[in-house]
């Protein structure tokens, strides 16, 4: 990014103010940190954290280094409603994974996996910025918002496991379409069919 | 494990051994790599190899340090048939991994997903050892056999990831008859229903 008549001390400003951020969503979660606390502990006025990043969603993506930030894509996903979300969710997800968003997504998602913190993190974005604002669009009961929001989880971490880290073929390699129609019956199944009761 | 009259150098020949292997089959996979070529990396005879570990999948299993054997758990899955195998793989996936083998597992997990080459020995242990023999087993159409098990794999894999390595709730704390209940009928889904063809 060039500089043009800015002090050299605002990149250091937003480099401390993302240190300070990561330690406390690290420490507190993405619930338990607030904006106050990690001004506080970067040395600024809470003012700038919002100046540089704007609210403490936009600070947790930067933090993490998210490639793309789901409160764009999830409307478009969820806001039509639960017929035919299953499809939506795979063919929208394959088309972020599989586009060159696809290889830092993949290297973050590694990455996080190898310390409780950074996995911890993992969970808090996949849970605050992704799960419950899909379960919330779709308007599912919140009495089982939870568990249809952690099988659905399963599923598509599973296509991010055997897809793009491990890269188990053919499903590898696999069009994007040929994916959605085997995996968009599952989906749906977790959003909106009954969940089964104790036989 | 007490020594009781082998020389000190025989534990020294076992690690050459397993070094060796691990070499062996991060370079050229599994399917690639033989106990001659292993055994004169390690310089020692082939027939000391196959003191040491008996067959080349039991010195794959060894090098990767797995907690326990699939060869003795699949034919009690799989054997059966495809009735009901849903239930009973989701069933002794859980079983194996809410036990005490699913702490080492899961670090194995984790570990293989940090480096490329341990990536593809996690795959290709996933795949030779455990899915190939999975869908022989079954008596699956080789020709549909390897998008079944690769399906099979991202949810199996999804569910490592959402119970035991991510800690996603309410799944990571679910009873297993619950967990069981929602996804083995996508397991079963997968290998037993007609593939969807292109609308």
């Amino acid at each position: 990014m060039a500089r043009t008549g800015r002090r050299p001390g605002n990149q250091d400003t937003r480099t401390a103010i993302l240190a300070a951020a990561r330690d406390a969503f690290a420490e507190r979660g993405f619930d338990g940190a607030s904006i106050r606390q990690i001004a506080t502990s970067a040395g600024v006025d809470p003012a700038l954290v919002h100046h540089y990043f704007g609210a403490k969603d936009k600070l947790f993506l930067a933090t993490m280094e998210v490639p793309i930030d789901p409160g764009e894509l999830l409307p478009k996903v969820f806001g039509p409603g639960i017929d035919g979300v299953g499809e939506r969710l795979v063919r929208t997800f394959l088309s972020v994974w599989d586009s060159p968003a696809g290889s830092p997504a993949a290297a973050l998602f590694r990455s996080a996996l190898q310390h409780e913190w950074s996995a911890r993190m993992l969970r808090d974005f996949l849970i605050t910025q992704i799960l419950r604002r899909a379960m919330s669009q779709l308007k599912i009961d919140p009495e089982e918002a939870p568990k249809r929001a952690s099988l659905i989880a399963s599923q598509m971490a599973g296509i991010v496991m055997v897809r793009y880290i491990l890269k188990i073929e053919p499903l590898a390699s696999m069009p994007a379409d040929e994916v959605v129609r085997y995996v968009a019956p599952t989906i749906q199944r977790y959003v909106a069919e009954p969940l089964p009761k104790d036989a």
